[in-house]
């Protein structure tokens, strides 16, 4: 619905509703704004909502050559300064949150409250080994062999199960799109870009409300993450959606949308027991 | 702020708020409506907030004989039916869950949006001796063996830790308020109340959306409760507050307040993924 | 069986089995060496089984004024010396694992391996309280009201149910002991003994193969606590036992016997991978 | 070191140690005798140990065409029937552990005590999935894509980077394992032999003492599929070691080895509380 230009670079993004405050989200890796399309409402509601393509994602341009994260960090930050507010409320998942985070930290200022869910502080050498996997997998160009090592890995068990038609339509469009070699490139970018994130050392200067949620069963980016964010992020909560994985907002939607509204929508004052 | 008459007895409530979604708030055993003021701003700043003192809590008239949970939730249907709504959302926490339980069993037509904190679908056997220790040590009357009985058990040692000040203030105005002959039977008679309270096999009459919130570190009714809460309540959502004991609205008031007003302010549509 | 005067007191103790890693037990607060009975068989088996009493406990002899932990240390020491072994290895629980812990920092080169079940480095400000409530409710005299406060807790809601039978003898049992006199001063004392117990800074100095416990329905001294036991004593293993309360080894004796004979009897080579 | 002739493929043993209750001990899938070395010495201390290799693995034949896990639990029962023993105990890991189950439901009277490590009662349409991935690309017969996709999964991220050195040696060797193509043939075959396992309905027929362990970081078979063991194996207990990741044997060998040895040494009378 609308656009930028960005250091050289169209950015796409949208925004829906009117009043209330101002929510930027920031996707996962393999998502774009068309994933956040069951959310639109709730989160419009009594809020304004600002939906982005980062960069080798959905309608924003593609890249040509290897970047890392602080590239996706300025483009929200130019996304920001496109927008008439002084300050946004940030939620991000996994790739998205990690952005999140980088930007808080760099722009104090510009950061209200901040949601981070199934997020972590760095790319661990574990988390390292298992993008460099998939990788690996994509230079086969083979999109099958590409949904079955990334996309099943981000459900929970129960919810594989319970949702299994959904699953097999997601696997009959994820192979075809994953087969398309300029998809497979993108992917391979996005993923090589988190590669030397680590940012836990600078987790302390977020001081804004932040609310840090893990996935019970989430074994991308488990709890064990997200606990080293709510140790270092003073004024942080924290909380865990049960039964869910990676990808908690398809698993819980409802949970997700109350954390993400009720924590933005609280007052500046906050609560003083 | 304002009373009815019910059943012969005087029920105090307040009304917070103008616009927006009702929340019916329902009190665990020792609180009051005193004690949800911290959170009455963000409560009622989008939504109607009716808070409400149960029989032998508060500003609601004292019982002198012993009574079962019936009579609080028919106190609550009495309340409902002075509001000028169709439906409510309701929150309860603890003792309140457990009315709010039984109240949505009762009265589904009534009930928009329900979110359960820190509450069991039954009182076991083991909760039910805990009970039982408590009214053996109140008859003592010993103001400070009932706080020293009653209340660190209900925070985390993390709380406890950190907000030492705070506790200590508590205990000075427990250990008066629980040397008070009135209020040690008007406790002990509450207490008696959840006895015999069972609602297990009837938890799949509830419909409506609901949340179930545990808190890690809650000794008291513990995660194992709401895992039975969420099996049972079809369409439920179930996180866990981190961290926190049994008094979770006091140990993270930003993500209880979040979790609740996120909760009731879904659209009746829901998210459909 | 056999007792030893140690600082003008008697000491009972027990030794079963004549071959082994010999293996010292050390008893939590309300018990004795007579509840150690079910296990004496495997305990014995391969092992040279030593149990004790506490002053305070079982057949040791009463104390008549307060102290604190470390009379119960140097107990064990002068156990150690009376038994006919350079080293010894020690399982406690509860405060019989917090007296192993300072036995290990005290005497590092006497003890073989280490088992610490439902153990904590620290009486917490929040345990303090929780002991100070068992303490001003002993004082009232009152068998039942103390047996309500100290034991149900001790239980997980899942034991208590599944073994009803058991808890009404226990109730029956500790009831009337709870009404001694002489058994509630000796409790009181037992309890006053862990208030100042703070050896966190400390755990580092224990070296020797460590096999930490949590139940992960103790509520007493919960998981949160053994896992700073895990994190300073740098040569340790942490396991959870899944569904038992603070009282492990009786809910779950399999798992907890299993557990202690097996990390005793292993190499002094290590496992290493 | 021995060999017997099974449906006409030879198949590979070890047995260790003169004395003691026997331990037949069963591989993961993609380990061999080879895998248990460092716990040679603890494991035949006081027990007799059997090794063996299944079809497909290290020194056993390689099969030709696709079987499902009944033969390798039929070599089970030859392996037992050429052993000494009218009752032998059982540990299994993960792959392992599934044939454990299915030898110990269809040959009841055959084994003493059970212990299942990392294992599940079926393959869950999701852990399908997974396999299905791993086979998918062992057909691109890219060693190190095929490393990546399988190994650095089954280890925590905490091992990970405790062990770099470790890990980046097991990458090199397994690296150029993984490239033969031989070996790939082999672990498709095996992989796909798991894909309609499920004993779920029959895991109550096993009545032996079983001991059920989880690790609290194994993301590919995770804990809640061991809740499903403990639920219907009757006489089971059930505990989790911290920390870990599915090779719960190489990262946690001191707690694997304890809980082994100390489960399958306990008397037969069982402990009586």
């Amino acid at each position: 619905m609308a656009e930028f230009v960005f250091e050289g670079k169209k950015v796409y993004y949208e925004i829906h509703g009117e009043k209330g405050e101002p929510l930027v989200v920031l996707n996962g890796i393999m998502m774009s704004t068309l994933s956040w399309k069951p959310f639109i409402k709730d989160f419009s509601k009594n809020n304004v909502l600002i939906l982005v393509d980062f960069l080798d994602q959905g309608r924003s341009d593609r890249m040509t050559e290897s970047y890392d994260h602080s590239i996706q960090v300025r483009l929200v930050d130019a996304l920001v300064d496109v927008l008439p507010y002084d300050k946004v409320n940030v939620m991000g998942i996994s790739y998205g949150g990690e952005i999140a985070v980088q930007y808080a930290v760099e722009h104090p200022d510009k950061v209200r409250r901040l949601v981070l869910a199934n997020t972590a502080g760095r790319t661990s050498s574990w988390l390292r080994k298992i993008g460099d996997g998939w990788n690996e997998v994509a230079k086969h160009k083979d999109g099958f062999a590409y949904y079955l090592t990334t996309i099943p890995v981000i459900y929970s068990t129960e919810f594989f199960e319970k949702r299994a038609d959904w699953m097999d339509g997601r696997e009959k469009t994820l192979k075809a799109y994953f087969s398309r070699e300029d998809v497979l490139e993108a992917l391979i970018r996005l993923t090589d870009s988190s590669r030397d994130y680590d940012y836990v050392d600078r987790l302390h200067e977020i001081t804004c409300p932040t609310l840090v949620i893990s996935a019970s069963e989430d074994v991308l980016v488990p709890p064990t993450e997200q606990i080293i964010l709510h140790q270092h992020i003073k004024n942080s909560s924290y909380v865990t959606i049960n039964g869910s994985g990676h990808a908690s907002m398809y698993e819980s939607p409802s949970a997700y949308a109350a954390l993400t509204l009720g924590f933005i929508n609280l007052d500046d004052d906050g609560i003083n027991v």
